[in-house]
This record gives C-alpha cells, sequence and structure tokens, in this order.
C-alpha cells in the first residue's frame, strides 16, 4: 500500500502556476512509460514490474508482450507469488486456480469450480505494450492510446539508429529525476568527471542568462509535447568560479562541444544531444515506481548505415559508454537526486525552494507538464 | 504502538452482513485463546506474549498460570526488561521496586516507598487463564468468563484423547488465516504436497457445489458457535483441471478420503475431521497477536485408551507429522495467508474481493462471528 | 521529515499544570545547548548535528564555532553530501555553487551564476555558538540569546575547574532523559552496581518522604531556573527492601555519602553533586535530537588549582570515571529511559502514568519548564 496522501490545499494554491505537477506525486496517467528492456522478457517468460504505484505482470507469448496487474480479483494475491502458466497467454491463479488471459485480462477458467458464473464476466486491468527500440513500453491508463510518438522525445523512434539502453531503480520522486537532467546548471557536480577530461569536452562551471527567454515551449495538438532549453545560446559562460571575488575553480576548455541541445518531454523523457560525444543523443526517461522512487532508463542512440555498423555501437556501448558515462557520470546526478529526496517528500518543499534565474526552463517545464498531462494517477486507481 | 485507525464508514456500509468482522482488525474481545503451550512455561518462570494487540506477561505458581499486562503503572515500562520475583506470585517492577500479585494484578508493596498511600489500592489489568489439553488460554475481556468450550470447537476438550501441538508466528491479519483453513477450494495449492501422494489421498482440485445451502450455522445460546462446510457432501469433486477446455492437471484420486466434515468456530478455531489421516483431528487456531500478525495453533487429536497409546501418538506426532503435516503441507497456507496480506492490509479490500460460488462458507462464519462475537477489541483497550 | 504531530487537546486539558512540557515533544526553543565536544571540531572541519529535530552544519574558522542548518535554499540539499569549501568560513553547495558564509548564513556567491540577484539578499539560518568547559553550545532560536550562564546548571561555568565530558545517543524522547537523571527513587535500578560496592557508597533503596516540602524551585527573573530536590534530607531512607512482610533485599551501606544534593536545570541540566564521588559534580544534559532520541552529555567536574590538577583530574576521568561511573553505572539509566519510551510514544502515556509521592520534585520540574521556557521547538521551525 502506498503512503499517498492528498496535497495541502493551501500547497497547491502556492504553486498556482503548475497544480498538477505538485499532484503528481505518482506519474501522469494515460501516458505511455518504458518498462523493461526487451532482452528482460524471453518468450515464455513472466515478469513483475512497479510502474505509478501499481504492480504488473508482464509476459512474452508468441513474441508479442502482454501485461496485467499482478493480482488475483478472487483475493487480491499476487499471481507473481507462484507462476502457473498450463496455456501460453494465460496465467493461473495459485490460489484458487483463477485463470485470466494475458492479453485482455478475461477471466476465463476457473480450475476448482469450471461451472462458476464469474468465468467470462470479469476481467483483471489489462495495459497496451509495445516496443521500440529495444523497450518495452506499457501505457498506463484507460483511455484510448496515442500513438507512442507522442510520449517520447522527437527522434527517440528514427528507425536509422541504433539505441542501446540500461535502467536502474533511483531512490527520489521522479520529478527529481526530470529536473536534475534538464537543469543547465547542473553542469556544476561534474566538474570533475572523467568524461570531461578524457573526451575533452567543453563544460562550463555555469551559465549566466544573457535574455529571459531561453527556453522554447512546444505545445501543439498532435505529437510530443516539450520545453527545449536555449540557456546555451543565451548565456556568457562561466570558466572562473569566484568566491569572495577570487576564482577558486575552473570550468574545462575542452575542445568537444556537446549537449548544446536539450530539451525535456512528457510524460518523462529528456534528450540531450550530442551526447555523450560528437554523433551521439542521450534519451533518458524517469518512470514513476511509486512517490520515492523511480526507474532511470538511460539510453545512447547513434545513426548507423547497416548492421555492421549496429553491432560496432553496440560493442563501443557495452565496452566504453556504460563505464564513463552512464555509470560514471551519471552515478553523480543520481545521488543529486536521492539528495533532494528528504526536503522534497515534505510537499511544502514546492513552495520553499528558491529557483534562480538559470531555472526558467524548469518552470516551464512543470507549467507544461501541468498544463498538457493525460491525467493524474491517484491513490483510487490502485485500488 | 498499533496503527489500528478506524474504519471507514463506507466500507462497513458496504459489508453490511458482517459489519463487526471488518472491524475486527485486533480481533474479538471477551473470549478465550489459546496463548502459549503448557510445555513452554514452567513453575516459577516468567514469559511474555502478545495478544490482540496487548503485551502480556505470564508466570505459573504453584502449578496455577498468572496473567498480567507487562506494564508498570507507574511509568509504563514493562516489567518484562528485567524481571525481578521476589516472592511466588509477585512481580516486581525493576525500576522502582512497584511489586504486584500476579493472580489479581494488585499493587502489593513498593520496595522504594512501603509506606506509599497507593500500595494497595491500584491493579494492573488481569487475565483468567484455564490450561487444556497442553495450551494454556487467556480470557482476553472484562466480562465474567463464559466457560472455555464455548470457545472452542466441540470435541477439542474431549478427555478420551491426546492432543499433540505446536504454534508459530504467521505475518498476516488473523482473519486471514480463519479464511484460508476454512476455505474448500484453496485445496488447489496443495495439489503437489508430499502428504497428498504420500498417504494416498482422495484430493480433487476442486468442488462444483450442486446446491446452495452447503452449509450449518451453529448459533444457539449457549455452547460454540460456528459454521460447518457440507460443501463436500453436495458438490461435484474436480479431478480433471481445465483451461481453455483442455485437461492441464489431474487431482489426487487416493484411497483415503479425508476432510470431510470442516467447521470454523467462534473466537478463532477450525476443526478439520479426519485429518490429517483417518482416525485424527485436526484443530486449528489462529490467534491475534497484532493488525498485521497471528500465532497460528495447530494441533492434531487422537482418541487415546491408555497411556501407553497417548505416549505412542506423542511419538508419531513428532517424528511423522511434524514435518509431513505441520510444517511441509500446511507451509503453503502460511504463505498464501501472507501473499493476501498486502491486499487487505487495505481495509477497501473487503469491499472489492470477488468471492466465489465456492465461498459460501466463508461469507456464512464474516456473519456469525459479526453477529455473535463478544466485543470488539479497541485501540481504547490498549492505552 | 519528523513525524512530529500536535497533541490532542484533551491530554492537554488533563495536564493543565504543566501543558508546554507536554507539547515540547522536540524540545524548548531559544535556549543553548551542548552539541559536540569542542575536541571533536577541529580547524577548519565540518561536522554535522541534529538538534530539536533539525539539521545543522558546524565549522570552526580561526578558532570560532560557526552553524548555519545543513539544507541549501535552491533545492534543499545537505551541504553535507558533499562538503565544497573554497574559501575559510564559507560553505559551497556542490549541486549549483551556492556559496553561503558561515558566520550569518548570508548567500555570497553563486558560483554557476555569479551575477544572480539573489547574491546577498537571501540567507540560510544561523545559529549563535559559544564554548565552554569543552563543549560547543548552540543557541536553537531567533531571539537575541540570554547569557549562557542562564541556561546551564549553576557552578557549570565555574572557572577553577576541569570539566570532562562524553556524550552517547539514547533511543528516548529527552524528557525521559530529564526525569530520569532527576528521579530520586530510580536509585532501586542501581542496587547492584560495581561502582556502589566498589567505592563503599552509602545507597538505599528507597526514601520515604516525611514532609510534602521536598524540593526547592529557582525561578528568578534571570539566572538559571531550576529545581532542587530536598527529598534527601527529608526522608526516611529505605535499607530493608519488603514483599509481603518479608525482607528480600538489602541497600548499601557505605561509608561514602553521595549525590545529596541534585537539582534539575531549564532547558536540560541535571546536577548532581558530591558524584561519582567525594570533591567531584556529574553534570548531564538531555538534548533533543528529535522526538525520539536525545543525545546524552555526561560530564564530570573537579575543582583543580592548577594545570598539573588539571591534567591529573583527566587521567583519572579517562582511566576510571568513564567505564566505572559513565558507562557502567549510567548504562543502566539509559536502557530505564529507552524502555519508557514505548509508553511515552503515545501522547495519553501523559494522562496515564501514575507518579507516587517521591516523585513530587519530577511534577515541580514540568511546571517550571512548562512556565519558564521560552519557547516551543514546532515543525513550522523545521520547514
Amino acid at each position: 500500500m502506498t503512503n499517498y496522501l492528498p496535497i495541502d490545499p493551501a500547497v497547491l494554491a502556492k504553486c498556482a502556476l503548475y497544480p498538477q505537477y505538485i499532484e503528481a506525486k505518482l506519474g501522469f496517467r494515460n501516458h505511455w512509460y518504458p518498462t523493461l528492456l526487451s532482452e528482460e522478457l524471453k518468450e515464455g517468460e513472466f515478469r513483475t514490474h512497479a510502474l505509478l504505484g501499481d504492480k504488473l505482470l508482464l509476459t512474452r507469448n508468441g513474441g508479442k508482450v502482454h501485461c496485467v496487474r499482478d493480482r488475483c480479483l478472487h483475493r487480491g494475491v499476487p499471481f507473481s507469488r507462484k507462476i502457473e502458466c498450463y496455456k501460453p497467454g494465460t496465467v493461473t491463479c495459485w490460489y484458487h486456480g483463477f485463470t485470466y488471459n494475458m492479453d485482455n485480462g478475461e477471466l476465463s477458467d476457473i480450475i476448482t469450480h469450471p461451472k462458476s458464473n464469474m468465468i467470462g464476466k470479469l476481467r483483471i486491468p489489462s495495459f497496451r505494450t509495445q516496443e521500440a527500440q529495444g523497450l518495452i513500453f506499457v501505457f498506463m491508463g484507460d483511455i484510448e492510446p496515442p500513438p507512442l510518438s507522442d510520449d517520447v522525445p522527437p527522434g527517440f523512434l528514427d528507425a536509422d539508429q541504433e539505441v542501446c539502453a540500461r535502467r536502474v531503480e533511483v531512490s527520489s520522486n521522479w520529478r527529481l529525476g526530470c529536473e536534475n537532467g534538464f537543469d543547465s546548471t547542473h553542469i556544476f557536480i561534474h566538474k570533475d568527471s572523467p568524461l570531461v577530461e578524457g573526451n575533452d569536452l567543453l563544460l562550463p562551471l555555469g551559465l549566466v542568462p544573457t535574455s529571459r527567454d531561453t527556453f522554447e515551449v512546444v505545445d501543439n495538438e498532435t505529437g510530443p509535447k516539450g520545453v527545449f532549453d536555449h540557456l546555451f545560446e543565451h548565456c556568457e559562460p562561466v570558466f572562473e568560479g569566484k568566491v569572495g571575488g577570487k576564482t577558486v575553480l575552473h570550468g574545462h576548455m575542452g575542445a568537444t562541444q556537446v549537449a548544446y541541445n536539450i530539451s525535456m518531454w512528457l510524460p518523462c523523457g529528456l534528450r540531450v544531444m550530442p551526447w555523450p560525444g560528437a554523433g551521439m543523443i542521450q534519451f533518458e526517461f524517469y518512470v514513476p515506481i511509486d512517490e520515492h522512487r523511480h526507474f532511470y532508463f538511460q539510453t545512447i542512440a547513434k545513426k548507423v548505415g547497416n548492421d555492421a555498423e549496429r553491432g560496432a555501437f553496440r560493442d563501443e556501448f557495452r565496452d566504453k559508454w556504460v563505464d564513463l558515462a552512464l555509470k560514471s557520470f551519471n552515478n553523480d546526478d543520481i545521488w543529486a537526486r536521492e539528495a533532494q529526496q528528504e526536503f522534497y517528500i515534505n510537499d511544502e518543499a514546492w513552495t520553499r525552494e528558491h529557483l534562480f534565474e538559470a531555472d526558467r526552463n524548469i518552470s516551464q517545464w512543470r507549467q507544461l507538464a501541468s498544463r498538457r498531462n493525460r491525467g493524474l494517477q491517484r491513490k483510487e486507481h490502485l485500488l
């Protein structure tokens, strides 16, 4: 059972620019979310996964991924406590033999009572799935799903690229993931990263805005909705870090300019390009597990012309980028998010934080997300 | 401190057939409950025990068991932190020497202030005890206790039998213990048990009711109150388990018919006969510890004619039945109850479960328990 | 985040003699409290400390101790997650380079945005500090601090003595620390202590008051406010412990009379003299960490005439008194407080305890503390 409590109205009133974002502890409903990596679910296997406070059961049957809530209607037990599958594409509850179709959740048989009137009349919640770029996406919601392309950053689904991915659990609310990733000046925490030195990156310590128009909101009726951070183009980069008028730190004046195009997309996807080096794009997703944790999906995409190039990039990803970028560099992001959690676990934090000039893109993201999400995940959805 | 919270009235309204049962998270007050095994409390020893959210201190003095609340009146500390007993049948608090009679809870002496006006004027709660069939029963309540025979399944107190027992802590509410034990079609979880195969038991996979009158309620003014499950006599047993019209499983067509007489009794006792084999009866008790845990008392009774037969059955119990029945077989029941706890920890679960045709005895049990219990254990009783 | 909840008004009404004391779960605000030992914070070091539910960051710069709240204004992260100090007397947040003066909390620089309008306009809470007798005191509050001498027991600051100290975390509310220490008849728990036997102390089992005027309240406009316990001078000491009229225990009739002068002082200081032997005084402080824990400061003071005597007492403290008095003897006090915590975690405990005749000094202490504290530490102070 989640501890999800309603937000104090006084807090929402103070956050009048983005009230739904403040309420979205458990994430936004009626969106597509990455869950498992495709390679984590082989034919005939079952896997559980937590998403927006709910508990899911996934299986792969005839190549297709099915997803239902991991809870029998009868007495509420999780199927996953002891998976029983007597026919591909079904799951049988270990307790009384209630058997469900994995594709639509229908109660198709009850082994202990094959003549029960309940057969064919009840369903467990089932969720649409879609695989793309090596990820299994689940549509957590009740409405007719829009195309997946509306819920991922532009370019993520491009066919002429290889996308390599990993995922890791992070002990912070998902919104702290989004904001850490999209935050321009958090580069300060990366000042000593081996990635910066080793790859001769140009990485300032900070960015002084030279305009208030340092962002661009993409908010069309169809297609993905997001915010571009243009601070990099409208700033004086800070290469000399000063305290009390004295220079105490230096940014890294490398030859390789990276990450000058950063954007954040509903429901929880970030695009950083180029990154972690020229010719590559890092797409990230901060997927709510519950109010205290998120799955951090890290993917790197590279344009490829043929299978040999695909294979070569997969090798490079495995041998170089996982350690240097996704672990060494991004681990600093992970502990930074976790260090924020104790403060933001208290809803009043959203009224007590002090955003500064370089955070205008964060505020725009909150407003867009509050305005354009397709619904709030509420405690009631989990009953 | 327990987290016991009041039930939402909307939930009680939806459970109008058995509202008190839904409220009885901590169990029913003013009933007899088994606590320790007699052999666990030797002359002069002290033992603590948790019952219905309360903390008890038991001792044996001159053969008789005494039971008081394990908490000094003065500053609320548990005596059991450091037992001091300077006279049999008393306990002295280690903190300030407050000394109580264990039989009635009276404050009889204060060692640090032998002239205090409080001496003889205050009492800690004390509880009636009774030993039977190797178990120490405690009456958790305030009224004059009815006979123990009203609070155990019929036959449990019969003199011409040997009753062997063990107890184990289970991490689920006590009601899930009762319902798992009394549930006819939960036999599905036992389909692969070594007990079934090794003892050539007749054990179907399920039971299709052929009548709606598959139970009998015993609800007389005096004597035990309970529900008999007669489904076994009014059913088509299921020996072929089917999914999608195809047989996928088989029940066990053994020669030994067992467990055709099952009944559930207030406050928390089950009787299964014959079980685990011919000539034996299994009596079980699901005794509330707090809202999240219960003690599972497992006893097997067998008629005996003399001491040699008593001793022989004790040996058989220890050498055979503990491992084969109480551990191997019933361990499946234990994890089944624990697997339900996450769902039922939320009070709304009682309105969201989907009982099916074979659960009519469960519903009758809930109604009887709601109607005929002698009171609810409430948070206020624990202050 | 602390779980500090408001007190039920019905409880406060029943505790009408000392309502603020009952509310003071987190301690009293606007008082001086010992935090670290001076030796625990060396020049240039940073240390965190928890006090009255708040999280503090302390450093020493040019010998002087500075103390601020350990939380950046921007996104609420603790500086202590990764201390960055680029100029003595400042701390720089690892996340975005927000830099604060440690002496007054002023935001003096933002490394990532040196031109931000926020610079010089915001402050984190900073707290006055003072060192005395080897302890670092922090003034937890908002008002102009009174002199430290108002918040420690009389004599603690005397210059002609050596004060040796240690501190240990105890898992009970701070008030249970105060009351355990000031409680006359808790000597009962020390009846078997090696300190008593080994140093030939006179230690009765209890004390029967021979007057109701066994205390003296010191409640002047200026100076420390406290309560003297005079029970020892107005009592019949109990050397024969009796149960049911029969002597079952004996107090220790040693030659050395100790601890005949005991007093308790706002906000949380105890003075016991002489103790643990002739010519010494034990000063103790029970400093709130949060509502469930306190730091127990144990100090022993001895008059000294020169540096040689200072050194000799430091050696004696380290080699003898730490083990014999502060550990062996006082460990019984520590577990006694912890054994009370489960009862007093429930606010209603204050209405359900049963104080007896020897507890009059406790009641006076509660009344004085309720009447003369300088404010309550509330959840709102921690936001």
